[in-house]
């Protein structure tokens, strides 16, 4: 089956802002086997939209629409695709009073406008939103299904979901597109696809075949896969053996298969290990510590973080001594080694992390050129410290900063020696 | 003139990628006063990419597309647009040794695939790829100007912008569509529609029309103005008018109309005023201290951060008695007041922050549910805490906490009885 998502929206139409609907709604339909063969995004327009649906309805098994279902003279999709079907517009009185309702225990009154989105299209199906005004709409057309959403994603998501169930999944059948991503930290792009492709490559041929891709994130290699098969059972077993080879050439430079961030990887280690970690971050000013309390149930594992942009921060915070700052500077191995080790001794925690760095755009020598970042990482007695040179404007080398400490500690908490 | 931008490419079909040079495309485009009317994803699929350029060649004055002109039998977009044009695809010698001598620099051979890229439709005017070996396409149909430009942003940007120069601006005239952006922290969207749209309305009639969108982004309302005018002159007379006019309405609300974030405005108020920040944070984690250093040359500014995510750090760190945690619990307005005081006092800045509260999805209660947020701004002597209650998911809370704390600094700093 075939898709076409049509997002709605002048605003869409902008430089500052995209859709991000079609995300969402396009790994859904992938997951049932359904391919999006095309986005559309068009402004509020009811003659252009009109154009939109009538050209997908020529090759589209499902259209998904977002957007244009809100109340004002601006929201012209029902309009449009009653047009194109043919369809007159028919006030629903339900909806007019489930609007009221839930105006009312807002403390609003209902206005006029609000009746337009009552507004139903003879024959559809409407779609409850248990987060808005607007209904959502369900038409059948010849072979087409047409999918009418609200904008908001909040309000859209939890729509298409409950679609996707009741509609959707029922008539796809059992079979699909099945992903599985991978995730390396510490390579760069060049070198995973010269150590994957001559594994990847094969794929395509197979009985259940994958396709492979590969994208540069911040900070990390990705490689998506993603095998076409008759039932999940098949396709997790492909993606099983395909995920197996590849972390069998690509070794513990993978951190994740099953869509974990590396800060819940690293959570979950510290986590199962029961271990404390504390951070003390110049360069990269809190983002660290951001990142790591990103995950929710952190607080179980950090103990605390600083942020010493200042040296007389160094010194009064973490105790580094100032002929060291004054002997090696402050972007150095040893600062950020005394970093680490006096935010841990301090925090009494069992990890301690320490990150010093040049994040531009200023600040950069011949010595030291913007990009240069200190890490040390300390877990109970095993001290590392690494130099890194980072590429990127001034939050991309903050980031990358934070991406080498995490996956330099992670890989103390992994390796085979550990006793920990 | 009414553009059409199509993005080629079935990576940006699935939920991990998306085009992105429609924006830098749009934002030239509109500084023209060429309007984008629709915007078209499409795969490497040359019978549907034929459709979308047939369908767009109907109301398009500008066709632009970015993608499909690497060399592999996947690159489909000269083929495409030949076929619809009906004209036949010709090799152009000059092409090929350009692309040869660009290989042979960088040490390769030219395979014989990179023919494939010489394919020019007769008649098309040949545009000079820098930084890559897929050369950039310039063809008119009719009333239609159509532009084939390959999809790496880094190759594509800059011949886009020789095409500005050199086709496109010398035809558009002086005039074109020009931008400003209202940004309010503190207020609903619906408060700020209130206010703004009995200004707003007005703008669409009058000599130089404004249109204005509202959009709702983490932490901030948005009001967006595009000014169509005849010359910039003009239609900046009409945007300075009419921010004046909503910031009138607005008042301090208003905290930036010159495209700057929160944490530039913050940032640009402390450094011309000579203050020094310190900052305690317990729920958003390190996020306020990286927000305030992801901006160049917060180092000036910004003296140290403390995560204390523990109780134990909020006593060591910040000297927050024992008893007041006890008798309060940590999220509580007299525990943000003590961090930030005593943040303030150990940095010895001037400008001590506190914050703490829930930012779920666990440890939310019937009195203090996920969302309370404490949050304490000392500058010098005055001291002012504000309990908020906060929506969204954890990370969103984050977020919008540090923008309420943001947001009160700079109110203290701007505020007209303020002798600082």
């Amino acid at each position: 089956m075939k898709a076409c998502i049509v997002a709605v929206g002048s605003e869409m139409l902008t430089p500052f802002r995209q859709d991000t609907n079609s995300l969402v709604v396009t790994e859904r339909l992938n997951q049932l086997g359904i391919d999006v063969r095309m986005k559309v995004i068009v402004g509020d327009d009811r003659e252009e939209m009109a154009g939109v649906v009538r050209a997908a309805l020529d090759w589209a098994d499902v259209i998904v629409l977002t957007g244009g279902l809100g109340p004002t003279a601006d929201d012209l999709t029902r309009e449009a695709v009653a047009e194109v079907l043919g369809t007159p517009l028919e006030i629903d009185e339900a909806i007019v009073s489930r609007i009221r309702d839930r105006m009312a225990r807002a403390g609003f009154v209902m206005a006029d406008i609000n009746r337009r989105q009552a507004m139903v299209p003879r024959g559809a199906a409407v779609i409850d939103n248990p987060r808005g005004t607007a209904p959502g709409l369900w038409l059948e057309h010849g072979r087409t299904s047409l999918i009418l959403l609200p904008g908001p994603p909040r309000e859209m998501t939890p729509m298409f979901e409950a679609i996707v169930r009741e509609r959707l999944a029922p008539r796809a059948g059992e079979g699909g597109l099945f992903r599985r991503v991978v995730k390396i930290a510490g390579r760069t792009e060049s070198d995973v696809d010269a150590r994957a492709e001559p594994i990847y490559r094969h794929w395509r041929d197979q009985a259940v075949p994958i396709a492979t891709t590969i994208l540069a994130a911040a900070g990390q290699i990705e490689l998506h896969l993603s095998a076409r098969a008759a039932t999940r059972a098949e396709g997790d077993r492909a993606l099983d053996a395909a995920v197996a080879a590849l972390v069998g050439e690509l070794g513990p430079s993978v951190f994740s298969v099953d869509g974990r961030q590396m800060e819940e990887v690293v959570g979950d280690l510290l986590r199962t290990k029961g271990l404390q970690v504390a951070v003390a971050e110049s360069c990269t000013g809190g983002l660290l510590a951001s990142r790591l309390t990103d995950v929710p149930g952190s607080s179980a594992y950090v103990e605390r973080g600083v942020v010493c942009y200042s040296n007389r921060a160094k010194v009064e915070l973490l105790g580094v001594p100032e002929q060291v700052l004054a002997a090696h500077g402050a972007v150095s191995e040893p600062v950020a080694r005394l970093m680490a080790e006096g935010v841990r001794a301090r925090a009494a925690s069992q990890v301690g992390i320490g990150i010093t760095g040049i994040a531009g755009p200023g600040g950069g020598t011949a010595e030291k050129p913007v990009g240069t970042v200190v890490v040390a990482v300390q877990v109970d007695d095993d001290v590392r410290v690494r130099t890194f040179t980072l590429f990127g404007d001034r939050t991309q080398v903050k980031f990358r900063a934070t991406q080498a400490a995490l996956n330099m500690l992670r890989l103390m908490l992994t390796e085979p020696a550990a006793s920990r």
